[in-house]
């Protein structure tokens, strides 16, 4: 797969902006910019960070080449200073924040951006974009883990959403715990193990059941998943037994009373001798539906619109705010904090923060501990972001698995009550060790 | 921007169906796969077909380069055999459908695609990522813009959304009756007018408020807009009038009760002599408070959020089911229908069907009717399927303009109730002319 510039997924007053700066002089001023949210979903107890890979990549690829050049330049959205100045963009400010697969909660700097207001400004669009939908998806993929308790989920829902949002959900699903998806080219670009069988289709194309079997045995394997709920799913289970023979891999079952199904099909597949021929259920499951299914007999769960349409919550709410600019146009002017103040109830909080995860006697976390000033020392060892980019070059890039294992370790620190599906407040309160600026 | 290949946007079982049915011979058995949606969301009255023009796209996209037959052989995910087929691999059949833009209801036969069951049997998970995903954004835009009721509205949800979703996302938006888009690159690929002049982060990189509007102004011209809720909002009002003139050409409000807010600065701009100013809102909109600020002095409104994650219903929930094949393996085996038929509640009808929109005695539509058998007369100059591909050939490109239109005309066909904005039963019933097969 080409990568083609990310710098057009900028929304139009990005450039407006740096064109007004550069000509008033402030465009060099170094600032920070940090991603957070005020909130989380309603009831989320609490957010999973993903896409700080995409991150990385969309920032090193976020270049004005001719052609876009041409696109400002015609449509006027520019003025020729501002396109010189673009021409050369490459960022070459820093990057810190929270490592991908880590929780996160209401003020969380979960990304930071420093560097001058004109390469900072431009990344916005494409930052959030990323974080708020990878981020969505994966908090959905964690409470699915967390129902499922151990069983393998796989991702399945590409069809329900943009056909690249698709690749980046089973991307962002991965990190969140499931371990397959169904979209090929998630495995083409990321490496994550691809799955799948057939449809009804196929059983519908063929002129018996036990002729689209014996095709799909013959093919595929015994070892092959086949669909048992086109017609009538206990003559299916028989047929597909006897075709397969009792190495028979799986059953799918995408339609019906899974519980109820499961039941019988388990029941009949071990009559039938097929004692180790798996169950696999995919029927417009979410959280809630696994969770139900905990004491059926189901091996794999395929889930698809509910996983990548963020379970009620498609998108994660994150914001890219100035919060420290320098103070005036010398080279060593300090970093002031700056923040909006009107009384709108967007309120934020100026100045560049770090972040701690503080501890209980226990090793839990009790507090999501947010400030600008110093880190008392207590919390020194436990700061949450990392250094992501450096002048520019990432220098955080991990395997996928990294941020998944990371991401389960960062839940089980959490209150037990972060397994809780029920709607509720997050389990970690955030405490701000500054007064608000 | 690079048209890769869209020929990963498929879920394995695609390729291993495949590979099955070319050993088993029946991959080239004539098949008819329909796309359509079983029910609405809850309480939308009607549908609104997006996407068409992306199908056609991908569809001519769709190729397997070698990189992706490596990738398939690496993986070992289809034998050698299939490699073979597909890297020969064009869509050679015919798609007909919905126009962009028309509207639908449940069982609306939306896209069907005819062809072996080998080539088309590929599509399904491209063809409803697009439509599942366009048409979700172009019904919560065509929502927006009857509560809009004439007032442009501005799509400005990049930042909510994968970042290629957006794009869609403006575009399918555009299709809804929205008039521009914040984000860059729909400009680019489509043509759709960019809007955007700055953000708080603008205010706040200046020394005060008067010197960013000043930078603005001196860079925009007086006829920007001018963002007046970072601290005070009358205060930012009386300076921007100051600044720009009475010639200013708007301000945007992007917090705070928004009704309270337009009242004020429309008659705070009239007493300063900006009496063409004009008021533009961005918080948190969705259909609902569009509609409540319908009495407010408000010019513009500007939607991110809620319009690129469909208001509530971020997928449309379309299928693509085999409804018909060749009876047979000689080359002139008629047609028949098939449909899967257990009881688990997803019934499907089998048959390819033809679909045209009743009007009453005043030119008002009052039915959707579907049918696989011969069209009575009186349906016939009212069948609401085109050609859009005859030969794996697109047939029916058009400007994005046609597919706007064409959904205000077919909104406007539709009972006065499609207008409310109220949960209730789609506007029209689907009446089915044969029994269910």
């Amino acid at each position: 797969m080409t990568v083609p510039s990310t710098a057009l997924f900028t929304d139009q007053y990005e450039l407006t902006m740096l064109q007004a700066a550069l000509r008033s002089g402030t465009a060099h001023r170094r600032s920070v910019f940090e991603v957070f949210t005020r909130r989380l979903p309603e009831g989320r107890r609490y957010g999973v960070v993903a896409g700080t890979g995409r991150v990385l990549d969309a920032v090193e690829n976020f270049r004005f080449e001719p052609a876009i050049l041409d696109f400002l330049r015609e449509g006027g959205i520019v003025d020729a200073p501002t396109l010189d100045w673009l021409a050369d963009y490459r960022f070459t400010g820093d990057i810190r924040g929270y490592p991908e697969g880590e929780v996160y909660f209401p003020g969380s700097p979960v990304l930071a951006v420093e560097g001058s207001f004109a390469e900072c400004v431009l990344l916005e669009t494409v930052v959030l974009s990323i974080l708020n939908h990878d981020s969505a998806v994966a908090a959905a993929a964690s409470r699915m883990a967390v129902a499922a308790a151990g069983r393998p989920l796989m991702e399945m829902g590409a069809r329900r959403t943009h056909e690249l949002g698709a690749v980046a959900a089973s991307r962002a699903a991965f990190v969140g715990g499931f371990s397959s998806t169904s979209v090929l080219a998630a495995g083409f670009r990321y490496g994550i193990p691809t799955v799948g069988t057939s449809a009804h289709a196929f059983t519908l194309l063929h002129d018996s059941e036990r002729e689209a079997f014996t095709a799909q045995v013959e093919s595929l394997g015994a070892g092959t998943t086949l669909l048992v709920d086109t017609y009538d799913v206990e003559e299916a289970v028989r047929v597909a037994v006897e075709v397969a023979g009792p190495g028979l891999g799986a059953v799918r079952i995408d339609s019906g009373d899974l519980l109820v199904a499961a039941h019988r099909v388990r029941g009949q597949l071990d009559d039938l001798g097929a004692r180790d021929a798996r169950i696999v259920v995919t029927s417009d499951l979410d959280e809630y539906a696994i969770a139900s299914l905990a004491a059926a007999p189901v091996d794999a769960y395929g889930v698809g619109t509910q996983l990548v349409t963020g379970s009620g919550h498609p998108t994660a709410s994150m914001v890219y705010k100035l919060v420290a600019r320098a103070a005036g146009d010398e080279p060593d002017a300090p970093l002031i904090p700056v923040a909006k103040r009107s009384t709108g109830g967007k309120l934020s909080i100026g100045g560049a923060k770090w972040a701690a995860r503080a501890v209980d006697a226990h090793g839990v976390a009790d507090a999501e501990v947010v400030g600008t000033g110093p880190v008392p020392d207590e919390l020194a060892d436990r700061l949450l972001q990392v250094e992501l980019m450096r002048g520019g070059k990432a220098v955080a890039r991990e395997p996928l698995e990294a941020a998944r294992d990371r991401h389960v370790a960062a839940r089980e620190a959490l209150p037990l009550s972060a397994s809780q599906l029920s709607k509720g407040e997050p389990v970690l309160p955030t405490r701000y060790t500054d007064a608000p600026a």
